[in-house]
């Protein structure tokens, strides 16, 4: 089973250049399965995105890594402002003194929870689309919106020519308009670098007409796909660059792989030649597919298990006990499965970081 | 866009009953996303397996739930021995006073964890499959083994011809070998249960042989989808059946789906008739597929977003801030993405079982 699948790997993947990187061969020896953080890789790719977006130009988005330690990393690279997509987000952030300009660009109608985040210290603004969700901030004591405007995904936003009405309607009960936010997220994934930028533009002529009839001074937009695609934007939300997965990774996007699931093999059919990893679906999210192994083929995963068909022979002689690393393809959900990430660096685990803002 | 989708629902998902289930229509009006139970259908899903197979002969699997306060109703049931998939979850239920007679049924090299867990109250039974295996058990002081066999399941399991030499080495290691185990996982999802039974009997030929090698007592195998179709196995680890989920509903088994995500919806596209919910990847497991929504579409989930796309025209007039309930595809990696389940019963929710096994 082995052998046949030996040439099978790249051209479905990919991903050669994973099993050129050291770092999937080393093992940290903590209890698997494990987040593990390429430390070396994560600041280079936060010092790529810093030349590009500095300063208040990134907005960087806390769902992707849902931990207060990477977020003050970001901090420390200029970026105060942060993007977060739930309510627990925001509270953890501003809970953590990292509060300073958050923005919750996602909508929300628990009142209840706005008001006990707004007696925390930090700066709070809100996404609104509808009448409902400026009423929500208003009766939570919000003083700070944006008009959340949809840009051609189908998901939250109010139409481009309805924003003006929706930023006039906050005003009137009270509320600070800073601008406006629309997410392309439907053009991250384009691999023709010039037909996506030709897609964020026209989505960003809906968003900056909206914009003009809106006022304020944010436009908020893009993401790790799109990051160097935005001319009219204020600022760019993006957060999976920092860690990255084999699904952003296959845009050729200046950004390594930087997280790896560790398991241990606890099983060898040495008959039929496959391996047994414990790392599965509990570990790993499969909504953009199976996680890629740089040695040899991902079967398919259970709910503790991943099978392995490993390249070539078995004189590679992979054993019970031996570590493997698995790279995940969707980074937001895998690192919401897990407590901690180990962060890594030649010198062995150099930091753990714990993934502190989970749940709602 | 709704209209022309409304025949579409029930030829996709063919999951009419759901739309006729009254559970689909409330509310419970905790924050969301949320995991609720229907203790009703929950009570009786519990009943029916305990009716089919009573008392030892069924060692629930507490991996599909892991809530030590669901494990006590199945104990209280009548079920007082129990199959794990991770340590985390032998440790909790030691430490909750279930461990009256727990499984492992995985394969384990953490000796440091094993010999802090036998140290708990209760009795620890650990599936081996090499040498490796069984020096890691006795390593950490386990006393009482199982031989996990190959049954057809490309995962963990020693071939069946060589389960009798591994019985005599863990003898040999001073190890207590209590019988077998053989999980057919590959069988479970067999719409034709004709054709189903019969290849659980083959697959179960190769599991009684290589008991009558080994020894010992117990025959242990099966789950949710073969729960009637063994004869020679002793004890079922069956696990879904108390809550379910769309997957195993497809099979047309005696249970019921008991377990929903509660989702509020924060944003109505007017203008082209989608509804947006809040919970979305992080909330629903997404390895079976998509989640079933009674009412309409299922269009994507993302983060923390799922777009529906509702039957009918929009006379149905659904608005930002009505909740809606969606099934999840997969039962076990739904529930371990949450902190608790909220119980619901004809007068309201009346109990939270916290979902305190998860992790490793």
């Amino acid at each position: 089973v082995a052998s046949d699948r030996a040439d099978n790997v790249d051209d479905t993947t990919g991903f050669t250049p994973l099993v050129d990187n050291p770092f999937a061969h080393q093992t940290i020896g903590k209890r698997t399965p494990c987040l593990v953080v390429d430390k070396i890789t994560a600041d280079r790719n936060i010092a790529v995105m810093a030349d590009a977006n500095p300063g208040t130009r990134l907005r960087p988005h806390v769902k992707a890594f849902k931990s207060t330690a990477l977020a003050r990393r970001l901090s420390d690279a200029g970026h105060q402002g942060f993007t977060c997509a739930t309510l627990a987000e925001v509270e953890g952030m501003m809970r953590a003194g990292l509060g300073h300009d958050l923005l919750l660009a996602n909508q929300t109608l628990d009142a209840d929870h706005l008001s006990r985040i707004v007696e925390l210290d930090g700066r709070l603004t809100v996404a609104v689309d509808s009448s409902e969700t400026i009423a929500a901030a208003t009766a939570g004591r919000v003083t700070e919106v944006l008009i959340d405007v949809f840009v051609g995904m189908p998901r939250c936003g109010c139409p481009p020519d309805e924003a003006g009405a929706l930023a006039t309607q906050a005003r009137a009960a009270g509320l600070t308009v800073r601008g406006v936010m629309g997410y392309e997220g439907h053009l991250m994934m384009i691999e023709d670098r010039w037909r996506q930028a030709e897609q964020v533009a026209a989505a960003m002529e809906d968003l900056t007409r909206a914009a003009e009839d809106v006022g304020g001074e944010i436009i908020s937009a893009g993401g790790t796909g799109t990051y160097d695609l935005h001319t009219e934007a204020t600022e760019i939300q993006a957060g999976s660059y920092v860690l990255m997965d084999t699904d952003y990774l296959s845009l050729g996007l200046p950004f390594d792989l930087a997280l790896w699931v560790e398991a241990t093999i606890i099983s060898v059919n040495h008959h039929q030649g496959w391996l047994v990893a414990d790392a599965g679906l509990k570990a790993m999210a499969m909504d953009h597919g199976n996680p890629t192994w740089p040695f040899g083929d991902v079967w398919f995963c259970s709910d503790e298990h991943t099978t392995l068909s490993p390249n070539g022979d078995l004189d590679r002689d992979w054993r019970v006990g031996d570590r493997v690393r698995l790279a995940p393809a969707h980074v937001d959900p895998t690192v919401a499965k897990h407590e901690r990430m180990w962060v890594v660096a030649d010198e062995g685990v150099v930091d753990e970081w714990p993934v502190d803002l989970r749940f709602w």
